[in-house]
């Protein structure tokens, strides 16, 4: 079975589960603190950066979320999540990597770094400075998404695909963070609303992280 | 035709350059200036990033570098770049991931930053803790490609790929920017001098930078 080499709010992570839930392929979860640097992982992937997929009985080892999910996509032909003309898949590609790339950088990792790695790892306080920057460019990426969902049933046309996944696990970690103020985004909010119902993201949505806390809308499918 | 919304020293505009010309596609250069926003093209990538790939008979407009490669791949049956089982195309995508994230995050970036848009933009002298760091960081990228060469032919296996062209995209402007040491990586050397000779590679080693200048080892294929 596949082992899936993650940390819970790692959103790169939660994509790839997302996708694997999707797709009804069944994995196993197993917990990996990046800035532990394990030596069995960092042999694993020298990139040192969760996920990591891998299946020991065939030898396979797969690195980096996008490729992941590619693979998955190329060998499974169940819910196709890549899909269209070359057009539109390279529009799904163009999301995916507005939101591992640019949202990422813009707010989950700011928060990431603020409200976890600065608690659990540094014993420092957030930078407040960060915070607001991180909540700022949130909401610009949050009127992104309104526009897209008032021209188009998902993110990147008229099926759900890897765009929405790729979105939602970032905003699911942000979201966790209470960095996210969805005042005046109703379109991101009903659509993001749709997809916290789907059972791919129900377990995501029930974990939580030992000393950090969501704030109580974040696992409500109405709110 | 295609045109290609390029900068000269941006990496991901580098990779799709080489890209198209192994693939013997023919496109024009649009030089564009990233930091500048010009709001026509702000409209055609509201990310604001280079490349953007654009077909204006065709009315495509294709924006991330990965996702305009995999277009090429999927629309052109010339010179595979992303080739062989799923399990090697994982392998590739895994070391573009590494070169476009890793190697730009740990040493183009930190170097363009510095030493080009500080200069260009900011008009600040460079800060040298920031340099020394991504020096120290591309010896170790180095030691990784050196120990890759060692094992394959080219760095994801017996064939030229994508992962041997994002690589070179993002040592030749490290190399421009004079951030290479290349003091004991033969092997990578070796590596990169074939690659140097290739027709693909010839313009960009030609072109120079308005006030920055690279070493004189930067377009010597026997360097």
């Amino acid at each position: 079975m596949w082992q899936l080499y993650q940390f819970p709010l790692c959103p790169f992570s939660r994509k790839v589960r997302l996708m694997l839930s999707e797709k009804g392929i069944a994995y196993e979860l197993w917990r990996e603190n990046p800035w532990e640097m394990r030596e069995a992982f960092m042999h694993m992937n020298p990139a040192g950066r969760t996920p990591v997929l891998h299946d020991p009985e065939r030898a396979i080892t797969l690195i980096d979320s996008r490729a992941i999910c590619e693979y998955i996509e190329e060998t499974t032909d169940r819910v196709p999540l890549i899909i269209g003309t070359a057009s539109a898949r390279a529009e799904i590609r163009r999301l995916v990597a507005l939101f591992d790339e640019n949202f990422f950088a813009d707010v989950t990792g700011p928060l990431l770094n603020e409200k976890m790695k600065k608690r659990i790892f540094l014993k420092q306080p957030p930078e407040s400075r960060v915070l607001r920057d991180a909540m700022r460019l949130a909401h610009e990426h949050l009127y992104y998404i309104d526009y897209l969902v008032d021209h188009r049933p998902w993110l990147a046309g008229p099926t759900m695909s890897m765009a929405d996944l790729a979105a939602a696990a970032q905003i699911s970690v942000a979201d966790y963070l209470g960095g996210l103020d969805w005042n005046g985004h109703d379109q991101a909010r009903a659509w993001y609303s749709v997809f916290k119902s789907r059972p791919s993201f129900r377990p995501l949505l029930a974990e939580r992280m030992e000393v950090i806390q969501p704030p109580i809308h974040y696992a409500d499918v109405n709110a």
